[in-house]
């Protein structure tokens, strides 16, 4: 007898971004294929600090259970700062904390989605979030998407006739992969299509405070005026992925659905990194931090656009960032990316293939770049390695 | 239009030991209600030394991102623990590390469950358990145990004819909620039937360690000649809780499952916890960790059944665990011990009602009873009320 696993299981394979950061840890590559922020500026010793503190002033706290909502004082400040910088007028009742914002996308998945009901989502989109959702058994369709975001006549072809339409994806602030920020007016019409429909819509923010030039503009949630937006955030960009804290903001049925599932995949997001958070937030200024982060990030964007525009042959496309941490290159048609980018592995540099961001196939001449956590010499040396291989793919 | 949530939100409600938990929050109850371990036990000066030589030797490491599978050291510690303790043979490639041993418990459901599939389990079985398995829209069969574990040829009964049967959920080692203990010859026999019919077993073993007296026996899976266990350990009750860590041990087919999973559903568990706890078991001995907690667990379950042995009436029976954190009541069948925790709440003391732990309903006549988190003193004053309150119920 062969034993059986469940049908789901045949969908999930491992994460082609995990399996090729192992590739790419050997020093002696440079990679832009990780999403990961830039270990150098993590505040260690702040930290160090915090954690002194809060085992001194509450450890048996700290380490024992709690409850499945999260530390109270930490939903404060995320409310204040939903409010301060996402302009979404929340309080703690309505934040739900979650072992990393991936859990966000993967309850999600679960209370709104049965086997085979549809997720709308930008084309490209999140290729973590595809894979949650695919463990849901999910199908998708892909909305287009132009420089001002998901484009609304196109999200709109696909509301009203299909019944099995159960939740609209996005990520409308440097979106990833493609690194593009939605226009307010987008967001304005998106949601007034969405008050129509009365769709849920899951919107992921990882990225939103990472904003180099111009104003924060509001959240899809700031704009909602029925309840549907779920958002999620996450600490792992603007502080440190290590603690794993992400949060849901919903409205109250939505959240104590959030919940229910929470408590019953794996109780609560870990105590101890919730008060240091909590911790660090009372006695430093987040603020401070970020803008530490945003002045290095903004600087190698400025750097691989300017070695892409020096580099990269005609014909090829790529987008220009206001914030975040990707950029998304458009070869011709003719190139595979996938074939390419063994070719870069080769001259030790990397990327991720964009046709996994792709949940229906197809785009694969198109690659996803980041430029947080390389050094500015090695993202020059690594543009220069990839834009050899591009002209040597060039018809 | 009313928003929809997926089919299986029907099936997920809050935990009632949750909301109860929520209820006996207030200092002048007693409760024997919640699994917390004593917080008073916690190692807290060598676990705040150990923050701050973590982030001192690897800050960088600690706060990043990292593997799904979980940071190698520690697999190694757990490895070498799960033989000298559990008599399991195995290495760190066999083990994944989960936002603690509940997301064990959900990974097992979507590894193995299609909707309507069935779980079988002792009856009762941990509440926690049966709510994960809900979420996968689990059918279950209850196999009646006795003194010495699941009744094999109850077990039989249901294996071979019924197809939909995708696996065996067990807790051989102080169970939650009876507080039994399976016997050595049962495991084997166990092991027989399960090999003989090839179904997966999930052996949960958060308790194993609390042993009181007698040796540990043998883990399923230390029995196991086939790779069909699939077993689940925590550091929540034999360290803390508070960093959210389990593990999954299981053949390389099962385990690349349960890791596509985790990757789908949170990545990984928190980096920094890993560490922490790794270093912690570098630096100090765990098992005279745990001889403090057995010592003290061992006084309070002496004197809970002291005094239940003193107070309860007759016609009233309880188990005698041999370790672990629970012992189980069993009223007259005329006594509801559901509407009966609302009168022993009005005398200030808890505990959680049996029902909840048999997913096919019936058996209110028992309630579970923690030992574990209350001073002694307490404890005899808590039974006292209980047993007042049960006095007042006999006929």
């Amino acid at each position: 007898m062969v034993i059986k696993f469940s049908d789901k299981m045949n969908l999930l394979t491992g994460s082609e971004i995990r399996e090729l950061l192992k590739l790419t840890e050997k020093p002696d590559i440079i990679s832009f294929a990780g999403g990961l922020p830039a270990p150098e500026l993590f505040p260690i010793e702040e930290l160090k600090r915090i954690a002194v503190c809060v085992m001194e002033e509450s450890g048996k706290q700290a380490l024992q259970y709690s409850t499945t909502e999260g530390f109270l004082p930490l939903r404060k400040h995320i409310a204040e700062r939903m409010l301060a910088k996402n302009k979404i007028k929340t309080d703690p009742s309505h934040i739900l904390m979650t072992s990393g914002s991936q859990m966000g996308l993967d309850f999600s998945a679960r209370v709104f989605l049965n086997k085979d009901d549809i997720v709308l989502l930008e084309s490209p989109s999140y290729l973590g979030a595809i894979n949650a959702f695919k463990a849901s058994e999910a199908k998708f369709i892909e909305v287009p998407t132009d420089k001002e975001g998901m484009i609304i006549s196109e999200l709109e072809k696909n509301l009203g006739k299909e019944e099995r339409v159960k939740m609209i994806y996005v990520i409308p602030d440097f979106q990833n992969p493609s690194g593009r920020t939605w226009s307010l007016e987008r967001r304005q019409k998106f949601m007034e299509i969405v008050n129509k429909y009365e769709i849920p819509v899951i919107e992921d923010n990882p990225y939103g405070e990472l904003r180099f030039e111009k104003e924060i503009l509001p959240a899809l949630k700031a704009l909602d005026t029925k309840g549907l937006v779920v958002y999620l955030g996450t600490f792992s960009k603007v502080l440190v992925p290590g603690y794993r804290l992400g949060w849901v903001c919903a409205s109250a049925e939505k959240l104590e659905k959030y919940n229910f599932i929470e408590q019953a995949s794996s109780l609560q997001a870990s105590t101890i990194s919730q008060m240091e958070v909590s911790k660090y937030m009372d006695l430093y200024n987040l603020d401070d931090h970020i803008a530490k982060i945003k002045e290095v990030y903004r600087k190698r964007r400025d750097i691989m656009l300017k070695t892409m525009d020096e580099e990269f042959p005609e014909g090829v496309e790529y987008t220009r960032p206001e914030g975040g941490l990707f950029t998304w290159v458009i070869l011709p048609e003719y190139i595979n990316a996938r074939n390419m980018a063994l070719e870069c592995i080769e001259k030790k540099v990397a990327y991720v293939p964009g046709g996994s961001f792709f949940p229906n196939g197809g785009h694969e001449n198109t690659f996803r770049m980041n430029y947080s956590c390389m050094p500015e010499e090695k993202i020059i040396e690594g543009i220069q390695r990839i834009a050899e291989v591009i002209k040597k793919n060039m018809k």
